[in-house]
C-alpha cells in the first residue's frame, strides 16, 4: 500500500478501489465498534491556511476511529520566529501516528515526506492537489450509483482554475465514463487536461439533462477581468429550482462547497441535490484514507 | 424528550427536572465508568463570537462522557468567503452528533435546528437566551439544597441587560420562589420579565440578609450615559467582605464570572462564595444536556 | 510526590529520577494498553503566550495516555474583558484534572498553585522557568547513555538568557557531571549560576572534540548592541558538517529547537544529530509528568 497521499496522479485505479472500499467497510461500522480501531494513535493536523471543511473532517474521522488529534494553525509561533516549516512539520508529525499538511505552496506535503517516517496526507497544496476531496467525491458517486463505470459525468463552472475538478477528471481517467465540460470560454479546463483524460465533449452551454452525474464550482470574479463579462457568464451557470428540476430523476448534483449563489437554496430540497450528503462523506472517506495509510484493516 | 435546547422558555418544569436530574446521576460516576457512555460521539462546537467558558465547558462535558470535540471559531475561513452561516452548520454539524452554536444574531441556533437533523444547542444568542447557563444555574441551586422551591432568591446588579437574569427568571416561574429583585433604577429588569414571572419584591437597596441565594452581575459601565452615575451606583452594589458576612451562614453567592469589581476577591474564602463552584458545575450541567438530547439513558 | 511541577529547584534528585522512570516505563507500553491508563481524564492548556511545541507534546501525551484535552489560548476573550488572569485559570483547571500554564510572566504558574487544587504544570513563564523542557532534556541523555552521572556536557550558544541552559545547569548540579560553557564573552551564562552549579570550565572557543553531549542554543541578534559583532560572533558558533564530525563518534548533539542557522540542515543526518529525537521524546517525558504528578503508577 501506499504511505502518503501526495497527488492524485500517483495513484492506480486499484488504489483508488482501495481506499473507497476501505470507507466503505469503517461506515458500515457502529459508532463503538469503529471507535475500538485506533485508541491511542494521533493525527496531526499542520494547516499553514485555513480550511475548515478539510480540516474538521479529518479531526472527526480520526475520532470516529477512536483516535485523537493536535491542530497546528497558521499562525504558528515557530513559523514566524522564521523556522524552516519542514522543521516544523518534522517535530509535529513526530509527536503523532499521520500528519495531515495544508499549505498555500505547491509542494509542501511531497517536500515534507522526504524529511519524516509519518504517513503524510497533502490537505491542499496551492493551486496543486487535493487528492481528498478527489476521492471524497469519487466515493459519494460510487455510494450513490454502486459504480463508477458507465456513468455521463458533466463538470460545470469554473473548470480553469478549479484544482477541485481538475484532480476529479484525473482520476476519472481510470474508469470508463463519459465526460462532459461545461464552462464559458473563459474558464474551460486547460488543454493539457483535457488531452491527458479524453474528454467526451466541452461546451459553453448548459446541457445537463442526460447526464447521472453533474459536479458545479463556483465561478470567481476575480478571474475577469471585465466585470460585466463576469455578471453575464455568471447568470448563464446559475443552477436554480428549474434549471435542476430539468435534469434526470436519479441524477446526482454535486458541489464540493462553498457556494455562494451558482446553486440557489431552493434546490437544496430537490431529489437531485447531494452536496450536503457529498460533504458528510468526507468523514467516511477520510476514515478509509487513515486506515490505508496505516495499513490497518476493518474487520466488520 | 426535547430534540434540541434552543430557548430556556421552550422547557416546561418535567423538561428542566429531567436535564438536571441526569445531570446529577451522571456526576455520581467513576471517571472511567462516565467515559464508556458516549465512546465514538463527537460533539461540534460552532463558536461564531468567542466564549471561554461555555465552549470549554462543553468540551469538556463530552470528553468527560468518553466522546471528542472539533471547534469552528469565529475566524471561520468559509464565512468569510461570503458562505452563508446555515450552509457551514449544516456540514460542520453533520460530521457530529449534536452541536452547540455561539453567535451573535438572536435566532442562529433556532434557524439551524430546521436545516439539520442533529440536535443544536444554544450556547449564547446576542442579547437573546442562554439556556445552558440557566440549567447550569438551577444546577447549583438545587445541588446546594436538595430543591428549588421554597428558596428565596435575589437577583442583584444589571438586571436590564443581562441575559442570564431574564433567562434565570423566566425559569424560576416554573418553581414556588420567592424573587427580589435589586438593582438601580438605570440598570431594572424589564417590565415584561417582572409581569410575566411573578416577582415578590423590586428594590434599589441591598438587602440582602434574609436570602437564601443571591445571583450577582456586572454592572456594565457602557449601560450609564452618565459616567458620574455609574460610579456613584456600582460602589452601592459592590460586594466586600463586610457585606457578604451580612448574608445567612447557610446563604450561597452566585455570578456567572466573570467579575470585575463586584465581587472582592476577599470575599471568595467566605463559606457562602459558591460562584467557582458554580462554574465547575457547568461540566455535569452539559453532560446532562449531551445525554437528555441524544437520548441516552445514564446507568447508575 | 509532588503535585505541582512549577520550578526545577523545587526537584531534588529522586524526584526527577521518579519523573524519568515513569516516562520511561510509559515508554514501553504498546499504544493501545497506554490509552488505557487515563480514560476520562482531562488536561486543560491555558497558554498566555502561544508556544507550538509546548502545547502540542503536552496533547499527545496526554492523548497517548487515553486522555483528552481542552485548550484556552492567549486571545482569551474573558482576560480580554479585564477578568484576572488567576480567575480564568481557576475556573479553566477546575473543569479538568491537570493543567498547564504557560505565560510570559514570571509566576503566574505558582500564583495559580495556591488558587487552585488542580495539579499546575509551568509550560513557561517568560524568563523564568520551563521545567518541563529541562525533564525532557535529562530524558534523552539518560536514554542515550543509560545514566547522567560521569558525562561530559557542553552548553553553547547564548548562556546569558537562554532559559533552557540555565535550568538545564541547575538540573545537572543534582549529578556527578563536568560541564563546560562555551559562548562569546557577550552571552556568558550568569555568575550566580555559574556559582551555584560547579562549572568545570568557561570559555570562548568552540572546544567540542571530547563532549559526550553538546547542548547548543541560538544566539539572538537583539542581544547584541553592535550588530557587527553579532554577525562575526555568530559565526564562530554556527555547527556545520565539518565541525559536528569533530565530535565523538557516540556523542550527542542536542538543541532545544526552533534552530534558525546555528545548526546546519547539512547536519541533520550525521550520526551525533539528536535534536529530532529530543523533541520526539516531549511526548513520553511529559507522559511521565502527567502520572507523576497524577500520582498514577504504570503496570508493565
Amino acid at each position: 500500500m501506499k504511505k502518503n497521499l501526495i497527488s492524485i496522479n500517483d495513484l492506480e485505479r486499484s488504489d483508488i478501489e482501495s481506499f473507497l472500499s476501505t470507507a466503505s467497510e469503517v461506515e458500515k461500522l457502529t459508532k463503538r465498534k469503529a471507535s475500538d480501531i485506533l485508541p491511542g494513535c494521533i493525527l496531526s493536523t499542520l494547516f499553514l491556511e485555513p480550511s475548515t471543511r478539510t480540516r474538521l473532517s479529518f479531526e472527526a474521522a480520526m475520532q470516529r476511529l477512536g483516535g485523537t488529534t493536535i491542530n497546528l494553525a497558521s499562525e504558528v509561533s515557530s513559523v514566524q520566529k522564521g523556522e524552516n516549516i519542514t522543521d516544523t512539520g518534522k517535530v509535529v508529525a513526530g509527536y503523532t501516528d499521520i500528519c495531515v499538511v495544508r499549505s498555500p505552496y505547491e509542494g509542501t506535503a511531497r517536500m515534507l515526506t522526504e524529511k519524516t517516517k509519518v504517513p503524510i496526507i497533502n490537505g491542499g497544496d496551492g493551486a496543486n492537489q487535493h487528492p481528498t476531496q478527489t476521492l471524497l467525491d469519487l466515493f459519494t458517486i460510487k455510494k450513490e450509483f454502486g459504480s463508477i463505470d458507465g456513468l455521463k459525468i458533466g463538470m460545470m463552472g469554473d473548470l480553469k482554475y478549479g484544482r477541485t475538478v481538475h484532480s476529479l477528471a484525473e482520476a476519472l481517467d481510470n474508469y470508463s465514463v463519459e465526460i462532459r465540460l461545461i464552462s464559458p470560454d473563459e474558464t474551460k479546463m486547460p488543454e493539457h487536461i483535457v488531452k491527458e483524460v479524453g474528454v467526451e465533449e466541452e461546451t459553453n452551454k448548459m446541457k445537463i439533462k442526460d447526464l447521472d452525474v453533474l459536479y458545479t464550482t463556483r465561478i470567481q470574479k476575480e478571474r475577469f477581468p471585465d466585470k460585466q463579462e463576469y455578471e453575464r457568464v455568471k447568470d448563464v451557470f446559475v443552477l436554480d429550482e428549474e434549471r435542476v428540476k430539468e435534469m434526470k430523476k436519479d441524477a446526482i448534483l454535486m458541489h464540493p462547497l462553498p457556494r455562494i449563489d451558482e446553486i440557489k437554496p431552493e434546490g437544496d430540497k430537490l431529489p437531485q441535490a447531494r452536496y450536503f450528503e457529498q460533504a458528510k462523506n468526507g468523514v467516511p472517506a477520510r476514515m478509509g484514507i487513515i486506515l490505508e495509510l496505516l495499513g490497518v484493516e476493518v474487520n466488520v
